[in-house]
């Protein structure tokens, strides 16, 4: 019978040798967390590696993400679909196992990590969601929803700012289910962290409300036990076990050293290294017993059958409940949800209402939510300006846990990041808001839901210098541009009601990116579209007005300047120069139409104008190298939006001139 | 003779007055900090209303800069050059008070505030800045450097993850004349902050090892006067003063509620809190004794002229030192370094290396550093892998404070705002690094440097899916296109050694802008220039191959991607094409160069293919609708860097290919 740390040295060995292998990567995190791995995931963690996706499983986060290794050779010992062949790709093109852990590439990988803090506050988001949809689907005799979310982080993730944000809003939610195990190495890249971090970590956490275990031996495994113990019996807080661990235990000379973080520890330090850890087998060899000891199927099927027992009778007891459940988990929408958008659409284009965009955004919200319970709302603290809240909105809290709207505090990152784990998590649809230039403070998290393919959707108002006197640390410029260059995120940008209730229906029938909606503060006039028209607004790019036959020149515009393309085209007509108007309230969506439809709008030879109150350099892509582009070159000043507009420039005069000046 | 109150209502009245004025502002925190910053201002601020510019001033910081009323009214009360014409243009167009503070608008503002958090790290690095130079240049009876960093921040601040960046590195450094006053209203935007802020605050910054000074009265003078003393008594650790004070104080139907904080309070009840505050004057109407009590003109003007004694004596005493101290503070360089420069990039080029172009930077670094002691050096805790130490680096600790490295640790954000407070505090010119990605972390403190025009260099290396088996967290794709759309930011992607050199030179002698360095892991190879060729890489764009007589095409690349568009040049010549390779490690130099040499470097009607291992979006505006584009359109993967640019067909065939394909 091998011993725990028999256990524990079989991932020291996989992660050496495959660090080695790819002459890439960091052995000293996973020889450090061994025998705090090897504790958690054989003696408390529930999960079933035969079915990954199981859907009570505890979720397990590596938010040190570099430590890749350690998260690899778990799900390989415990008999997930992942190969000792897959170890040896370790970091190769089209392998399953990249240099970080990343989402939807390996089974039983729960979120892309590596972006240090982020895993943690990822955790937040799991945990949040857990307690969230336990509360709305649990009933007595019923725990349906009950699992925890187990995290691992290092001292670059407590040093990140966003570990505060995430920290500090885990303990206000008492996210009693969050265990976080702290590697406290007293290592970070640049060496000892004692010069330049020197948090007193247990304080620090308990003054975010946190239970915290202090000083438990990391490579004691009765000690990890009492603390995970003590973790789990305390239902109201969450927990940090902070653990004394050696980086790159084991190896004769570079443990405790940063020279085990991040390159491999070379063939002569990995032999001496296995003699030291009495680990007797070759590269990549792991004793059947090992093996047999970590195989963690058997208990999980037993533990997913009993739940599907316990479901069943759940759903005996509460079929619509059981049903809607389901539904929830799916990620379906429900049956009439285009139907109804489809009415929605209608109705809004016959009201024609002008008002600012976040208002008719939270028309959209006041709409559709009731619709879709899965809705979970919130604000980084500015939800009278965002417009996030909605008749039906109801704030999680400790006292009221079944909402679906999280006031988020002045948290950016942490909300973005949050929000990413809650749609991992499965069963809610997040959005979260704040001022467009305030992205910038999440931008990293925005990536991740990009990255992660996760229909995150990221809610952004006061969208341009429209937002008047707050002045240029408040305007975006840059931020439309940085988002629409974002790789798989969806970036629009409305002008009216009728625009912005399709951006709120594409976003909610997303399934494998995020969205970013942007919102003017300023009120925004209703455009006369035809129902082709209406039709062609989710092709990103379309014809709004049009002339007799081919036009002489073509005005793009987006949002609020929409408004002013529309009657600088007018003025062009009286002077009779034919204009097409073309809003594009979402370049992605209209550059992944056919070419004959991008043809059509955009004719090759037709010169065209684009309007926009953001950085102008991006629009060169649809009007070349003989248009002309009216947009942003520097900063915005603090003054009123109509000041401003006509300060910078953004008139309709000033389009019509320059219209004209190109021809 | 008026009392404490009276002098505090004038601000509060000022405060009101203005934003009804303008009917946009934030009342709230001004009338509630109106006590707390009348103490400060009145009893201890070493300052000069006639010269804001006397170094050795106090400097006051506004964190929750929205409170913006609030400064200026002191520094209108105090005889600053700030009349009370300009507080009736409160947040109009070219007025000198906009709706936050904005650096370079109005004396006496030391930096630009709005965005939550970062005035609190800016002024951890004003204060760093005074203890470094403290350290470099006082001798013993010559404390010529001498003064305290104050800072007023807010709930939404200490939410913000940037504060405890910021406040960890401050605890850890001992910045003793760091002292904060935390506005402890109970209120943020969303309402009463209990729903989403429990943090013990006290605690937390106990664990960062400041000392805190908890439940002062803001409202009593003799409380706020008491905390002071304590605060300035300690000279080892920052101190955090805890405030509780009413949000609105004054307003009889606002005061203690969000309705005070962002929108003018309305004529009657202005009206009411006149009468509330005991308040008999009209609107902007301050009488004279009130304006005798505030002025510290006298007491200024005093303060400097025994200073300007003390430095007389230290020029007596150390008349190099002083030369050098005043060279550091003109922000000069010295005066041989054009020509110091000159003979490097000759000698750079001579020695032709093929190395990493980070590695380049190193050597930059190691060569401009010692000429210039200004450099303060630092990375977030990625030393080894940006290069930014060099063999004179030294880091500042509380034991060694006169260094001139700093290890920020994993704190990408709380680095730069601290740069961007070393910057403007003088006497430094800061750089500090991180890999290109994680400059996300820190993306507004980025752009607050540009929009306040400091002279940071940021360097970031790691620089494209280059950097190999990281991943697609690690690879950046969108961030450079994002960097050069930010206004008035200097980009640069060398290419090799040379361009590298002459990126840091220009770097270094910047006044008005920051940059950022953008470096490669892996090595690239020398490339040959003549003299003139030399020259023009500062044009930031030039021709660094030609084709006899008018080329068929060209090639614009940068950095690691140059050497490809010279291989496919060579390639295009053999089969009769002539192709010219322009390249561009710096695209804002390029556009601000006359339309004349634009032309000749890409002339109207020669088709163009861009390749750059970044989004490639962004190369549109140099290579219009009928030229074509090498560059990234998706996240990256995990692999050694060979592989993955041929696996997003980055390579020389390609180019061949495309480049063909297009004429």
């Amino acid at each position: 019978m091998p011993s725990r740390s028999d256990l524990a040295n079989a991932i020291r060995a996989l992660s050496m040798d495959a660090v080695q292998k790819a002459n890439s990567g960091h052995p000293g995190m996973p020889m450090g967390m061994a025998d705090i791995a090897q504790v958690l995931w054989c003696d408390y963690l529930k999960h079933n590696p035969t079915n990954p996706h199981w859907y009570d499983r505890d979720r397990f986060i590596l938010s040190n993400g570099h430590g890749s290794m350690l998260h690899y050779s778990l799900l390989h010992l415990s008999g997930y679909d992942l190969g000792i062949e897959d170890l040896k790709q370790f970091r190769q093109l089209h392998s399953r196992t990249p240099g970080h852990p990343e989402y939807g590439y390996t089974p039983g990988i729960e979120t892309t990590t590596g972006p240090l803090g982020q895993g943690l506050a990822n955790a937040v988001g799991f945990a949040l969601a857990e307690k969230t949809l336990g509360a709305q689907f649990n009933r007595k005799g019923h725990a349906i929803v009950d699992h925890h979310t187990y995290v691992f982080l290092g001292d670059g993730c407590l040093m990140e700012g966003v570990s505060h944000e995430a920290a500090s809003l885990a303990g206000t939610q008492g996210l009693g289910k969050l265990i976080a195990f702290y590697d406290d190495n007293g290592i970070s890249i640049d060496g000892e962290v004692e010069g330049w971090f020197t948090d007193d970590t247990v304080k620090r956490f308990e003054a975010y409300g946190w239970q915290v275990i202090p000083r438990v031996n990391g490579h004691d495994p009765e000690e990890i036990k009492q603390a995970i113990e003590t973790a789990r019996d305390n239902t109201d807080q969450p927990t940090l076990i902070c653990c004394k661990t050696i980086i790159g235990f084991g190896s004769p000379n570079k443990e405790g050293k940063e020279a085990s973080h991040g390159a491999a520890l070379g063939a002569d330090e990995i032999v001496l290294t296995r003699e030291k850890l009495g680990w007797k087998y070759g590269a990549f060899e792991i004793p059947q017993d090992i093996y047999d000891a970590w195989d963690a199927r058997g208990k999980g099927r037993k533990a997913e059958t009993s739940w599907n027992d316990a479901f069943k009778a759940y759903q005996k007891a509460h079929p619509e409940l059981a049903a809607e459940f389901e539904r929830r988990l799916s990620g379906e929408l429900p049956a009439d949800f285009a139907q109804f958008a489809a009415t929605l659409i209608k109705d809004v284009d016959a009201k024609g209402e002008t008002i600012a965009s976040r208002k008719a955004s939270q028309q959209s919200i006041e709409a559709f939510a009731p619709k879709l319970p899965e809705i979970f709302g919130g604000s980084a603290d500015l939800a009278g300006s965002n417009l996030t809240l909605w008749s039906g909105a109801r704030g999680v809290s400790q006292a009221e846990p079944d909402g679906n709207y999280c006031f988020y505090g002045v948290r950016e990152f942490g909300m973005t990041a949050i929000m990413n784990g809650l749609s991992l998590h499965g069963g809610f649809r997040p959005y979260g808001a704040t001022f467009l230039i305030f992205m910038e403070y999440a931008r990293n998290a925005v990536r991740m839901s990009a990255l992660m393919k996760q229909p995150v959707i990221h809610v952004y108002t006061h969208d341009s210098i429209g937002l008047g006197e707050d002045g240029p640390t408040h305007q975006p410029i840059e931020q439309l541009a940085s988002l629409r260059q974002t790789p798989n995120l969806e970036t629009w940008r409305p002008c009216d009601t009728v625009e912005t209730t399709i951006a709120w229906k594409n976003a909610i029938e997303s399934k494998d990116h995020p969205s970013a909606l942007i919102f003017s503060r300023q009120a925004l006039a209703h455009q006369k579209r035809t129902a082709a028209q209406i039709a062609d607004v989710e092709k990103g790019g379309y014809i709004l007005r049009d002339s007799d036959g081919t036009p002489a020149i073509i005005l793009i515009a987006t949002g609020s300047e929409v408004g002013l393309a529309m009657d600088a085209a007018e003025q062009l007509a009286a002077k009779g120069v034919s204009a097409r108007v073309v809003s594009m309230p979402c370049t992605e969506r209209f550059d992944a139409q056919d070419a004959a439809y991008r043809e059509a709008v955009l004719p090759t030879g037709v010169k065209r104008v684009a309007i926009e109150a953001g950085i102008a350099d991006f629009w060169y892509k649809y009007v070349g190298l003989d248009g002309a582009v009216l947009g942003m070159t520097s900063f915005g000043e603090s003054a009123p939006a109509g000041d401003l507009y006509k300060h910078f420039g953004l008139t309709v005069d000033a389009l019509v001139e320059r219209a004209q000046s190109i021809l």
